[in-house]
């Protein structure tokens, strides 16, 4: 039987983000979900007037990549209160053209984090009133606003220095790979939207 | 086979309030899921220091009459752009003491209605923040911000009188009970807290 | 010339608040501003029904309360990832008879705290949107998410023994104090809403 | 005596966009604040590792348009419950680097509209969630969540053929230079942030 293939989106661009690092951590610490590592960096600003019959290629290759998965993992960095602007844009991007999202129906979990106390909090909650649009079902125990997150905790490949990071991580991990296959099963009993169908025929 | 039992909670205290109506309409609308109407109207603000070894009895009869249910409705009006004063209110005194939540793993959905045209959309998302931390699932679509209410479309008795209104009160509510469904099976197969363990012992 | 008078909320009943002794801690830090302490805890949970010609006597207390002071300090703990339901059923009863609110037009400050790590967020920004609504020109730095607040660092009479949180509530106290001075003074140029003028002819 | 310049931020970047139109509609609507269209479509995605010494051409010149304004106006439209990622991206490029904001202590408005009945609330609060921490003081009164928009209300150069929506942007315009007049005298008594003082020596 395979494993749920799980597309992993970090709000982060830089290339030693701990967002990145913490995703790479949640994967390594459950051997029940698959990671596949979607960018987001490239992806031009969602402009509905371009994205006609043809799409950007760097947005349809996104979309191609999101869409067979069964189920999102988001890293979400906090910049000014908020998730970041490069995150945000990616949600655009997927979720379009209307009744063709990648997104819908998908499992998923937030993890946020910070090198201050507040742990990303803030942009935690403002993805998850996107996913609520996206009828993302987002995993909701445990929260994750990992604080005092730095270098001596988590190494630049992601190995957790850190007894509590490490067991945060491993209870987070293990509640998603449950949360994943909670929703999986029921995404089958779930009957297609209707609008859905519509824009398919 | 049992109907799974599903309390329900309106935010406004008012006799004739929409949310009671629309409440009513929804459990109308199917038969799949059966309505537990539970008051909120006097409860006793809540307050740590009172809650001891012995709850007050209204608090105590509040959370006897949520913990044995299968899933919540919540019907949230907008006051000052959040839920009401009482809904919250109830969501505390639900909520304690700490570990012993009358709401954990319940299904919820949450509807807000209103005259005007936002539909109570602040209400409906400051309560889904709360039920992140209440570890209740929440349906994520069809969302149900319902503008325009009056009583031309809803009667007092909780009888739609407007077509549009009756299709969104329907969609909802079968959304819901197969949310209640999904969820409810999954609860089944998730472990238990380690924390109410803890607290059970 | 007398100094501004400065309604405190605070949302916690429990009398040994942290939220209640750090109110006291920020009156004392300046000399700019006069507390006047505002009990919410007896207000009954707000029904339009029963707020017609002749309004419950708690509720007229309160707002006799609120009504000529010159701005309002929130001292708002988290619940549930939101303000406390007392706070939020006193902002409903000041808010209320439509027209005649209390808070209109008062410059306001939030600090929330708590013994973990977030300070309170979730419970900060969710009265900050109900203040959108009510019409307080909110501050907005310094944000007061205080966390790991404990018996060590401020006492039962509201003394802090910390030199970090020390700094930080006369940091917001001072800012503050300017705060209500910017809008006090604006308040006096900017015409009456005319709401308001129609409901006081 | 020279009048308040205001920047105005479109969130969206369709050439037609309505957002793009009332802003048009609002600067047309008084005469006490003047329009700096500053454009945020060609910004590339907010990157730290990218902005060292010399920052990316795009965002400098961002940077230098908003830099010095007298106040910002956002046109806000929602896209998946929250403001466009462009938007976000705009707000990230000009928070930075820390402690050289181009944001700080400017006077703020948000609009949002849409042509369904929510009037983009979502996008609308999310963004004045950002506000805080850019320490941005927003108008709070009148909220514009402007519902069922269409091209029959606003024409395409910003002309509004529709009384009501009219009135809304009308009544909007005046209190924002109101505002930007109220707060504008007072971030001249305000101290400087010693943070930016510490920066700029």
């Amino acid at each position: 039987m395979t494993k749920p293939r799980i597309a992993f989106l970090c709000g982060s661009l830089r290339k030693d983000s701990f967002h990145r690092r913490l995703g790479q951590a949640i994967f390594a610490a459950t051997d029940r979900i698959e990671c596949v590592p979607v960018e987001l960096g490239d992806l031009p600003l969602y402009n509905q007037d371009l994205d006609g019959k043809q799409a950007l290629e760097a947005w349809a290759r996104f979309r191609d990549a999101v869409r067979p998965t069964d189920g999102v993992l988001f890293g979400s960095p906090e910049y000014n209160r908020s998730m970041t602007g490069a995150l945000k844009n990616a949600l655009d991007v997927g979720s379009r053209p209307y009744g063709r999202s990648v997104f819908a129906k998908k499992p998923a979990a937030v993890f946020s984090a910070s090198s201050g106390m507040t742990g990303g909090f803030g942009s935690n909650h403002a993805l998850r009133q996107s996913c609520v649009f996206l009828d993302m079902p987002v995993m909701q125990q445990p929260e994750a606003y990992w604080g005092l997150i730095n270098d001596d905790k988590i190494g630049l490949d992601g190995t957790v220095h850190d007894e509590t990071v490490a067991k945060l991580v491993k209870a987070f991990a293990n509640a998603f790979a449950d949360w994943v296959d909670l929703i999986g099963h029921g995404r089958a009993k779930i009957a297609p939207d209707p609008t859905q169908q519509a824009q398919a025929s």
